[in-house]
């Protein structure tokens, strides 16, 4: 498991840090047939699924990883669940929100492509 | 996605209700090459995952599920994968814990199994 969980690790400060800084830059992420669920409303490709990031309405957002879990996701190829917990500090508010995020990555050359990907909000 | 929600709300209704009920009822929805990762610790096989759920130290327990998302896994067989949070509520504890949970539901006749289990208790 230990290539696994760096691979998860890997991904995720890079989504991560992409997404604090550069949201446009995760369409690279994602495929035609990517799906995300999005506070349980589901959009389809990566043109419309990073049209949804880029137009989420904050300037400034950080997230922080509170727990970061990962699994083989098929006993065939070399995919992968990965699971986030963390913290959402929006526009250097003093009241960072709870999320939680899945995806999962499909191996895709020497690198690897977001096919779900699904966000919630967790209110307390 | 309706089936693949419905399916999603049937699985976790029953798991849940097992879960709450009758622990060991829950071994029959794990295989030998089933893996959980349970608060960060991978444990395998339906032995083993359903010999940690029995053993966790309360003798109440509650899931009250506040989101469920679900989409396809695979575009060739029709797997899925589950998102859930919610709430423990343990020996009737006026405070429960909020957790998040993630399945991969893989389909086996007219059923399914889990293949992924994923489970994390969210600390505010």
């Amino acid at each position: 498991m230990a290539d696994i969980q760096a691979i998860a690790k890997q991904f995720t400060d890079f989504y991560y840090t992409t997404f604090d800084t550069n949201r446009q830059g995760l369409q690279s992420l994602y495929r035609d047939h990517s799906m995300m669920t999005w506070e349980g409303s589901p959009i389809q490709g990566a043109a419309a699924i990073v049209e949804k990031i880029t137009s989420l309405p904050f300037t400034k957002v950080q997230h922080k990883v509170t727990t970061l879990d990962a699994q083989p996701s098929s006993p065939t190829i070399p995919s992968l669940i990965v699971s986030v917990t963390g913290l959402l500090v929006i526009d250097d508010s003093e009241n960072p929100l709870q999320f939680s995020q899945i995806f999962q990555l499909i191996p895709d050359g020497s690198s690897y492509y977001v096919y779900n990907d699904i966000f919630r909000l967790n209110y307390g």
